[in-house]
């Protein structure tokens, strides 16, 4: 196998068995108040790469943590990344009626509904971190419930895309390093706590743990330079979603501030920069390493 | 001191303590996203009775734990509290323009804004719980999650916004039946969670827990009987928010189903019922006890 089939095979295995942790996790019931469990079903099933998951069970396999646990703690980041898709797409927000090539989740249902399946989503996150079928001890579901809180709210995730909604308003003002730590806040967070929930069930040491930030604040920058890209050159049926809006939008992106040509150089650049911080895990970590290649040459 | 004037003491005592509880909690800072944090601060602060913190402070103290631990876990459902009125006033949902007084958050800001607030003051929640000020053992934080995400999420609270708007579109077909759970999940089990994070943080016994829990559910059950009551009878401006709205929208309601006369004697009959259960506390739920006569009774 080629490293390519390798990491694509490795990929669609946790995402199989995420679509199945999901399934289980996600309410069922029949009430009045049943649109919402599908509402959630609808934007958590079905969708995308399952990258976080992906990155959460790989790095959880480097301290041979049982996969039983870090497909929950996978499916978790995965159930707070899916709602912040559901709130993005909102009117209010990024007003997208196409997501994951289907209609968002406000046109599928309705806006009452969606902000209400985004909620119970994240909800829901917490609720199976702090399961004790997560991990036994106590200590290790709260610290995984801290670790995501921290990346999620006002001063990670939320408050990166309350950044990028001041970015639009600024249009092509903000220079290099402020949309560098936009996207650490936007997308960058997330990506670390993958990592970090595999570290915190194994109970990696300090400095696996900081090579493993390295890692990933490298890994985030590539895949939101990568985005950058697609957004200017991709194509929509191939990506599910529109293109061509935060130009449209005159907004502050790493291709509007470095150009094409710079920002594909400065995209392999880094992910080579993740690459090499990886060292201490020596070829237990090489589906890490290439997961890192493969986000700077995705076409969707 | 009469003991209407002693409840008022003591909530007062703990409103103002859980004032500075969330301020201390509330992200500070002044990068673009400040704007998320103002937002969260408009809504979190300077708001209403505290009634579910004065539930969780009060219930933990009759397990003498130390108020610093039980006005954390307070202001964490008051932080889920406040984020639900944020969402719940959004045009798409309630559409509300005014809430204690003062513009709703999307008013005052804009609803992007508005729908990030409500998102990270939901994070902000789980981040103060799993956090090890909130109490040393990890397995008594993760007991805290869980048991407010499991009030807050799908099957919970947000499940109970969900059947509301089910209940709007549906007129006055609803049984008391079907009310009485609508509310048992959107506003009872909030105030459940409230009482047993005092019991989580004090390690009572089953039987102290299930003695909290039908006290709390006949709590909410009287609380929001009476809400309905002020809804149809009370004054916009001292209650600080829009009244008739019910049943303007043509809403089941308690007063819908029973008439206002018999809708007054049930809030009472339950707020007795709330008292009795409080046997095996002997004299220091006493203030548990006035809370029940309290909600039913108010004015706002």
């Amino acid at each position: 196998m080629t490293d390519d089939s390798r990491l694509t095979a490795a990929m669609a295995e946790v995402a199989d068995r995420i679509e199945k942790t999901l399934t289980a996790l996600l309410p069922r019931g029949n009430g009045p108040e049943a649109r919402v469990f599908e509402a959630m079903a609808y934007s958590a099933l079905d969708g995308g790469k399952r990258l976080r998951p992906f990155l959460a069970v790989e790095t959880a396999r480097l301290f041979d943590v049982p996969d039983s646990r870090s497909l929950r703690a996978g499916a978790a980041i995965e159930f707070v990344h899916c709602y912040s898709l559901v709130h993005d797409d909102l009117p209010a927000m990024d007003d997208d009626d196409l997501r994951r090539g289907r209609p968002s989740n406000h046109i599928e249902f309705d806006e009452a509904t969606a902000i209400l399946a985004g909620d119970a989503l994240q909800t829901l996150a917490f609720e199976v971190l702090a399961d004790p079928a997560t991990h036994p001890d106590g200590n290790v579901r709260a610290d995984l419930v801290a670790a995501l809180a921290s990346a999620a709210g006002a001063q990670g995730m939320v408050g990166g895309q309350m950044f990028d909604i001041a970015a639009e308003t600024a249009g092509a003002a903000f220079t290099l390093e402020q949309i560098t730590r936009l996207q650490r806040m936007k997308t960058g967070r997330l990506f670390d706590v993958s990592c970090q929930a595999g570290a915190i069930l194994g109970g990696a040491s300090e400095a696996e743990r900081a090579a493993l930030a390295a890692y990933t604040d490298a890994l985030g920058l590539a895949f939101q330079i990568a985005d950058d890209i697609l957004d200017e050159t991709g194509d929509a049926a191939e990506i599910g979603k529109q293109v061509g809006k935060d130009a449209a939008a005159g907004k502050a992106t790493f291709i509007s501030v470095l150009g094409l040509d710079v920002a594909r150089d400065r995209a392999r650049s880094i992910a080579l920069q993740a690459v090499k911080v990886l060292e201490c895990f020596g070829t237990r970590a090489d589906l890490l390493r290439q997961a890192a290649h493969f986000v700077v040459g995705r076409r969707a």
